[in-house]
């Protein structure tokens, strides 16, 4: 059995070592900048766990690892382009470093570039793990387009909001715990296991993204408290908000999210204390756990000794308490 | 056999059966809309046609071709947001019609529906086939990178100019018939043939689009004549010209390029009289005809009966005879 952190290593090598050092440069060097600022490589390593729940060797799951944490990268460059985003990760994005025609152009050679890595899956695995990554890979861009939509709309229903987020972030993550599956020889039905683990555990991880931004603590969380208040964010606290208030409160959320000129700190402080009023951290949290569970529930039921599942239990059991 | 005609009518079935009425429509509505501007198809029709050399059964081949068209339009609307083209096929182009995050987006997701087609090859070609596409695919985006390049600087090199015309353009014919070659069942030996014929007649195909800019017949040719000379575009006529005018004449060419208050026809006027000078027409037209005749070449040394190349040879010879 691997740990997480054997697979981050094995992700790693294998990230440095991709054929980028090409020419021309203004295609390939985006391509190697925006890998290289790294990140915790969670996706491609869940999906080496993955495999190794179903098979010791794990050497089938590299390669489309590899491509999933490439589709991924692809898929920030080009919604910053899209977000007009000036930082990730702490430095510039590449339509900010180089231009938007630049990132728009090696953001297509990444999505290549990760159906690339991904074709070298071995050829029992290879039709099942495109299909796989084929139908994931448009929900994605569905999800993003429904969240840009979203930013353009009054009022987002809980149910939508909830679909969005499993589009735009559950589905890669499912579908690596699903491909991992796959390349270890898994079932089909172990595989749909994992796939609903991969969900159920991105939901979880996206609301608890929405609880922290208002709940967690600066320091631990490592980015500034209170962002999506400001922007008016519909995230699950303020749609649930919306949803509860009664009609002062309602008054009261509305007046901050319309109000142009104001003093950060004061509009933070006032929607946090509707949420408080409105008991948004209880039902945020009971939402978040019942994923969690909901997940450990889909885990259980893998046909897999509980050794082999023991990594992915101890991923699920830390991301739960996460405070960052 | 199959004729050209019954190739396009194939082609034509296949894309409006794809399943592109979806939700959200802000992604998928812009991808019928593309793909139903129509063009002639000539990229998928190829691929069928290459494997009807080799097979009587052209079945395996149509998911493949599909996924290649998909793919050409793909660049277009992403080249069409580089280039800031307000018109495609006498329409507005998606971003245009749209917004750019839009043709951002529905274009990834073109992307990803090409890859899907393609993932549809029967198991037996189906890594042939995602190699030869992964590669092309890639070189698209180099010869796009390229293309742009070139724009800000002065002086082209030939050799350079050609490269490039080949990443962009011309692998990508080659690619459709490689690949219909594979799916018709060819050796590696005649699908290398069957792509060597791409190529060299995709490089035909596009010193003819120069020449004809400059030399072509309004009414037949049905663009503008000398928009490549007004916009300095740096083309084959262009670097001819350049490499081999003397100092008047350089000068001459230099004061054209550099002027920036002008009469339109004056420009197109004086720079065809310096190509008529210099033989532009008469040098272009003998490297089109190499490429012609090295494609040919690359056709009859496909271990094929006459009769199964014939569809592709009166194409090929159809080509060389164009006026527009």
């Amino acid at each position: 059995m691997i740990s997480l952190k054997n697979a981050q290593e094995i992700i790693a090598q294998a990230i440095a070592k991709l054929p980028l050092e090409n020419e021309p440069g203004e295609l390939y060097a985006p391509m190697r900048y925006i890998l290289d600022l790294g990140g915790k490589r969670i996706r491609p390593s869940l999906t080496l766990l993955a495999c190794n729940v179903f098979s010791e060797n794990i050497d089938a799951s590299i390669n489309a690892a590899v491509g999933l944490e490439i589709f991924h990268n692809f898929t920030l460059v080009h919604d910053d382009i899209m977000d007009y985003a000036a930082v990730r990760r702490g430095q510039p994005t590449i339509h900010q470093k180089w231009n938007p025609n630049i990132a728009l152009l090696s953001g297509d050679g990444m999505c290549i570039a990760a159906y690339t890595e991904l074709s070298k899956t071995p050829a029992p695995y290879l039709k099942p793990v495109l299909d796989v990554f084929n139908k994931t890979s448009m929900e994605v861009c569905e999800g993003q387009q429904y969240d840009m939509n979203f930013e353009k709309i009054e009022k987002v229903a809980e149910e939508d909001y909830l679909k969005m987020i499993a589009l735009k972030t559950s589905v890669l993550l499912a579908a690596c715990m699903k491909i991992g599956a796959i390349t270890g020889g898994a079932v089909q039905e172990d595989a749909d296991k994992m796939y609903q683990f991969g969900i159920n555990m991105g939901l979880a991880f996206q609301l608890q993204d929405d609880l922290l931004d208002v709940f967690g603590d600066e320091a631990t969380f490592g980015k500034e408290i209170g962002k999506d208040i400001v922007s008016n964010k519909k995230t699950f606290l303020l749609i649930k908000a919306l949803e509860n208030a009664n009609s002062s409160q309602l008054a009261e959320l509305r007046k901050w999210i319309q109000i142009k000129d104001f003093d950060r700190e004061e509009k933070i402080q006032a929607i946090t204390s509707l949420y408080n009023q409105l008991n948004i951290k209880e039902i945020t949290q009971k939402k978040i756990d019942l994923y969690f569970e909901t997940a450990l529930k889909n885990l259980n039921e893998v046909k897999a000794s509980e050794e082999r599942k023991l990594v992915l239990k101890d991923f699920l059991e830390g991301l739960s308490k996460r405070k960052f």
